[in-house]
């Protein structure tokens, strides 16, 4: 152990067990909006009222009846937000991790708009960029379909691996990507990366991308990196229905009680209308008409992301500083940093690399002093990071004050994990 | 053709044409609340307001997080209103078909609590009393399961059937009942039937009721027939997994904009957490506070019903009013009454018979004339009602003069079509 990291651990155990002795209980496991974000957009509880609950067309929004593909209004509006055409989208309710689920469920059951159920295929496997989203690997896992990691970079999935497994195995049916500030490590996918997922070869007749495209919006910065139309490039290099685009506002309006949202290509809507219709009568009118009369246009949302980034990129700030002061000088006796870790432009994560053997480790002694973080290995499927060293930091949901102890604590966790690590304990 | 009913065709046909002739725009095709009905819970609307969003546990219900099951006090409220304990029912959004159409893939894709995955088998069978809900039908097509048609009684489906069909045949995976007000008959189904379907004999390990109690509490008589509890039934016949409940608000609250309600033995709910968690991160809370809020406890959504029997009880009395007066008295030449009908205790709906080979010529005189009915045949899997006989009425969306007209015109379109087929036309 070198003489820093050594009395850097004496320290952070001090602290460590002083924090642990406090009582502590902070939440740092899951991407949750906080009350200030929430209360932004409480205007929305009043603003479809009795005596007004009508659409632009006059549909009655308290009854049945109305496309079962949202009111028009809502899909004029969030087409802006996904930078779609109207008819390329349709609004559906609070959950779009629903409407992956049941889309792999109806690609599985009854087949795409291009070849029969997956079913029964002896094997579907699905590519997973890692580090990623538990729940796309959950959801993946629930319905045996093998997942086979492949490396995120800054610009994407590391896409000579992604092409050659396309190409060379038609048993892989799809990839979930979280394009824009992806979860965890807050990469954009390059417009190189878009361009090569929407023309590469695959084996499969019915490759399908599930685009969660979760952080549409959701910058931190003024000058985010741009993101280019998959849906264009994929029609554009003639596999239209390639790609089924995901959004929700679940971190827009309220957490659970949003809308969601689907875009695809007109042979892959009437795809799912098939399903849809036998699914239900129609999604609720209600919510959708307060989110559109409560934002307006885009430029509505935009404005209120903005007062979003008001609130939560000071807390990824913090995290930066407090970690970069923390950790900043230590090093490994082979002189590798302790951690390092991701300063993103949007969305809802840090990803955070901490030394190998490490992850476990950390979260273990963060729980011990009472502060939850996302389960180490929880970014790759199977809950099985197997260098075991990358963690999943959700800075928007804690307090200032709170964000500051929890983040000097992870620090000290850090420290300490890689202490025992090199003492051999 | 006897000389009353060639008189009535002639002023009939006389009718029919100024109808037709007239621009009539009608529709009784689907069991939709009117206005009126939804007026009365526009208070819903606003019972939810800024500043005041948390469950009574103290739950944000604008952010994420609570029980994927829902809100306790909206599963106590619920519970009650099934008949269930509120550790039986879960709350989720406002569709309780996609629960039916989920549960169904799930026991198709992943097997239920007792048994493998249904896609496995060479076939899969379902019961399905006829005349019955069309949409039950649809999904079941859709998932390509058998649907066998068993006839309905005046306390349900005609047990000897259900009895000998379950016990020969191991695909005879499941059956569907609307138990209550059954959609279109009205019929409840007597404590018989509930104690012999829980208690037969099934060749299938894993044989599921689902049983969707759409109309617990849609009472038009002060005095409907009781309806036991099969819940209940199961658990003491040793069958306690054999049941799906159903339930939901969409005609309590906003058609569309309600909830759904599950309610199932504890080892179904555990099978059930396991898919849900997968599908979603939680339902939409604060459409379950708006509900507890407006309702408060089973009195508050009784007495809501009551208003509700108000405004579409006299409907029905109408529809059966002009029908008896229009078709009491006629007769085919062999002497057989023109039509006859249900007169329900409840629900949406009135089961409408008129002669063999009839119905779809009765569905399209009434299109003819600018009148939607539900399509002949729509009560039966597949479309196919093998005598051609059964016509489903929805009686209240349109007011009561509208449905005065819309009545009189459907008795003129069974007059016509009766003398089409007697005289061989």
């Amino acid at each position: 152990m070198n003489g820093s990291l050594s009395s850097a651990a004496s320290a952070a155990k001090e602290r460590h067990e002083s924090a642990a002795a406090s009582g502590l209980q902070l939440d740092m496991s899951r991407g949750k909006p906080s009350p200030d974000q929430l209360s932004l957009v409480e205007g929305m509880l009043e603003s479809v009222s009795p005596g007004d609950v009508r659409s632009e067309h006059g549909t009655d929004c308290r009854n049945y009846g109305g496309d079962l593909f949202g009111l028009p209004e809502a899909r004029r509006l969030f087409a802006a937000m996904l930078d779609v055409s109207a008819d390329s989208v349709i609004v559906q309710d609070n959950s779009s991790l629903r409407l992956m689920f049941d889309t792999v469920a109806q690609c599985l059951l009854v087949g795409t708009s291009q070849a029969g159920p997956w079913r029964a295929l002896d094997k579907v496997k699905f590519l997973c960029p890692v580090p990623g989203y538990d729940r796309h690997f959950g959801l993946l896992e629930y319905f045996g379909v093998e997942m086979i990691p492949v490396d995120m970079t800054d610009v994407g999935p590391e896409m000579e691996t992604v092409e050659r497994l396309v190409r060379d195995d038609a048993s892989v049916r799809g990839i979930f990507c979280v394009p824009r500030h992806s979860n965890p490590t807050g990469a954009t996918y390059s417009a190189v990366t878009v361009q090569a997922l929407a023309s590469m070869s695959t084996a499969a007749p019915d490759f399908r991308i599930f685009w969660d495209n979760a952080y549409a919006v959701h910058h931190l910065t003024s000058s985010p990196p741009p993101l280019s139309s998959l849906l264009d490039s994929c029609e554009q290099a003639g596999n239209p229905d390639r790609v089924l685009m995901f959004g929700s506002t679940s971190k827009i309006s309220f957490a659970g009680s949003g809308v969601s949202l689907l875009a695809a290509s007109a042979s892959n809507l009437s795809w799912l209308r098939g399903h849809l219709s036998k699914q239900s009568i129609g999604p609720d009118k209600l919510n959708q008409l307060r989110h559109v009369r409560f934002f307006r246009d885009l430029a509505g949302i935009e404005s209120h992301m903005r007062r979003h980034a008001e609130i939560i990129g000071p807390k990824f700030e913090l995290v930066d500083r407090v970690l970069e002061e923390r950790l900043g000088g230590l090093v490994s006796s082979d002189g590798r940093p302790l951690a390092s870790w991701s300063l993103p432009h949007g969305g809802y994560f840090i990803s955070f690399d901490v030394l190998p053997e490490c992850a476990r480790r950390v979260y273990d002694l963060a729980s011990q002093a009472g502060l939850k973080l996302t389960p180490a290995g929880a970014t790759f499927p199977l809950g099985d990071d197997p260098r075991d060293q990358n963690l999943r930091l959700a800075p928007t949901m804690p307090s200032l004050d709170e964000l500051e102890r929890a983040t000097e604590l992870i620090a000290d966790c850090v420290v300490l994990a890689s202490a025992e690590l090199q003492s051999g304990a």
